[in-house]
């Protein structure tokens, strides 16, 4: 059975979740198949970022603390995103960035398993982790006298030993978009005396989280991908309750304080998540990641983070049948997992020769995905072609339009044209 | 030889930096000496901070890591603001907060000292100092093996052992206004083999600041204080050549990895100071922080630093003779030292009662400074009544207003008024 244009339309017609994308700034002439790297602007940022720089800071001043709520910011958004992942109120902090969050987090843990199992010295991790949470591992580790041993991706039975301290992953895979099991795999190593720490750069906002239901240890995140934040926005920490009283994070300053304002001259730890705080957070980048926010909850009386994920399935698995339909014979491959339950809310495609060119090629038609290069090192020789779809805004005829694209970027060969070969840095 | 309100216009009238106070937005009806807390906003912020959002942001997404110049903002930033404290260009990078800047270079100093000179394990500074500064030297003593020592005000030949590895001090004391000889300091630690880190949040934009000049090993600072970076704006980290190459800090992620888009596996750092960048920054705030920093280099052809000071200074002189001619016999009494050489861009004043309602009141009347509780831990009994000069936009004329206002407020003894000496949280 073959889908057409007017198949997606009347797809686009029907979906209930469709108003949500009018919450939002989708430029003319782009389909933005890369929030996952960097979320759309909601529309009310811009007011309320103008709010914040022109009254709240230029006319309020120093009041604003107290009088714009700046001070309890990373609690109030940490209670609003609590919402979409299975975390209660006063479980979550929203500050720093994902990389600092997860030095808190490992730190806390590696304390713990010092304290509690000083048998157990290895810290687990997936070889095709995001490199920036390896490197946080590899130098708290060689500081605490830990050994980080990297798997193969999904190799996990290896962690379930009496050595291990710390099984620390990605939930959805950046490179591939494969999604682990969060609960089996949080069981698993529960049974075997292992503590978890949970990535969600790449879930939260995109599929179900249930951090409590999971009975998880610890979580980081990002703010800047599917929470539409704004281009470097605070990332996000959680921390389970049975834990979060119990160690102190090594980043020790006044906004994790007990009492902040008291100035004293010692630490003492806040009670619970806010003694992950550390220094003042930026504020006009966290009112920005407010909207965000706000926005995700719109979804909330229409079904939430269920009935996103549901389009987002019907997207994927869309624009996985339209790849196969459509560009056959063009040496796509998938990289995704097939199965739903092994998927995030992106799908990679990879291909022998070309992955660079031709998503330079489709970002010149204005269809915006990314490149991930082969990961020598990691022994992953696959070059990749990524599209996250996030369902808040993008629809079925987006999905379609992306995939006519492709095609004939591949059935003329434009990506071979002179300049798409031509690499330089991106994000 | 009284000063009158005349003179103090004349004063303005003759001021060559008079002009810059146009580059800012300064409330109507409002005083403003609270500069050294949060800065005002300069005018240019508004238009750059919707610039972001609604340009760079919304329409140019991903591509503007690039297109926007987001991904070398940490480094652009601080060959600005490196031109304000005696820095080169490529010496300083915006990033953080001044908590974890604090926490990356004296991790840096504990390693290098216990390499280069085990014996020495005492890290010393005062117990005035900034006590997020010693939240954090706290911890990480604790967690390296070292003691820290905290001496009394400018006690700092204690600090000159064979046993010390590390001087950390804040070179304008943010509760006092007292200023430390950085050069002269500097030298002795030196002379005595003790690594030296200046916190330089009350000091940059405020005094003339050589790093080099003083040969000093480390320093950190903050953005939203007489910078006018905005609400929580992004922090600073200095490392004299000599060591930013030598040894890695803590937090080691991708922002700081000799190759960032590699996505390699293993952490490299990168040359000089960019490994001190960890995570991704919040661009919005990083950007309302560059419209601060280049406020400030429009002194530049005015003079500078040493043009500022020279004003800053004649402000500071003025609100201290004015509050000694015209509030005598209200038991106000000066905190801040007289000399110039040892005073920042701020005057604290003291009283035996009612410093925190004379606060309240004056801010009532729209004259903003702030209040600092007594520091009975550290044995400062001073409640401190603190008015910061930012002479960027503040003005004789401005000065004059607020000893008027507060000598009605002592003369009236307005501040017993019901309410004023109702206390809430302040920053």
């Amino acid at each position: 059975m073959t889908t057409t244009l007017q198949d997606c339309r009347a797809m686009d017609a029907q979906d209930p979740l469709r108003p949500l994308r009018d919450l939002f700034v989708v430029p003319q002439g782009v389909t933005y198949l890369d929030g996952n790297s960097l979320g759309v602007m909601p529309k009310s940022a811009a007011a309320r970022v103008a709010q914040v720089a022109t009254e709240e800071w230029a006319q309020g001043l120093i009041r604003s603390w107290n009088a714009a709520g700046w001070f309890t910011m990373p609690q109030r958004l940490g209670d609003k995103l609590a919402q979409l992942m299975g975390a209660k109120a006063g479980e979550v902090v929203v500050t720093d960035s994902t990389s600092i969050n997860l030095y808190k987090v490992l730190s806390a843990a590696l304390t713990m398993a010092a304290q509690d199992a000083p048998h157990r010295t290895v810290v687990v991790s997936e070889r095709t982790n995001f490199p920036t949470d390896l490197y946080i591992a590899q130098g708290l580790c060689k500081a605490n006298g830990f050994t980080l041993e990297l798997v193969d991706d999904g190799a996990l039975d290896a962690a379930m030993r009496p050595d291990v301290a710390v099984l620390m992953l990605t939930h959805v895979n950046y490179r591939t978009g494969a999604m682990h099991d969060m609960k089996a795999i949080t069981a698993a190593a529960q049974g075997a005396g292992v503590l978890t720490i949970w990535d969600l750069a790449h879930s939260a906002g995109a599929v179900p989280v249930d951090l409590n239901g999971a009975d998880a240890d610890f979580a980081v995140g990002c703010g800047y991908k599917y929470l539409n934040g704004g281009p470097g926005a605070p990332a996000f920490v959680w921390v389970h309750p049975r834990h979060a009283g119990r160690f102190e994070q090594p980043l020790s300053g006044w906004w994790g304080h007990a009492a902040p304002f008291e100035f004293a001259p010692g630490y003492r730890p806040a009670e619970g998540i806010s003694r992950y705080l550390c220094g003042t957070q930026p504020i006009i980048s966290m009112a920005a990641l407010e909207c965000g926010l706000d926005a995700m909850l719109a979804a909330q009386p229409l079904g939430g983070m269920q009935a996103l994920r549901a389009k987002s399935l019907a997207l994927t698995d869309l624009f996985i049948s339209l790849v196969e339909q459509r560009c056959a014979g063009h040496g796509i491959e998938l990289v995704t997992p097939r199965g739903h339950a092994q998927r995030g809310s992106q799908v990679c495609l990879t291909r022998s020769e070309g992955a660079y060119a031709i998503v330079q090629a489709l970002i010149a038609r204005g269809v915006i995905g990314d490149y991930r290069a082969a990961d020598v090192a990691s022994g992953v020789q696959q070059e990749i072609l990524r599209f996250g779809f996030t369902p808040l805004y993008i629809g079925f005829e987006d999905t379609w339009n992306a995939v006519e694209h492709l095609k004939q970027v591949l059935d003329t060969h434009e990506w071979q044209r002179a300049g798409f070969n031509q690499k330089h840095a991106v994000t």
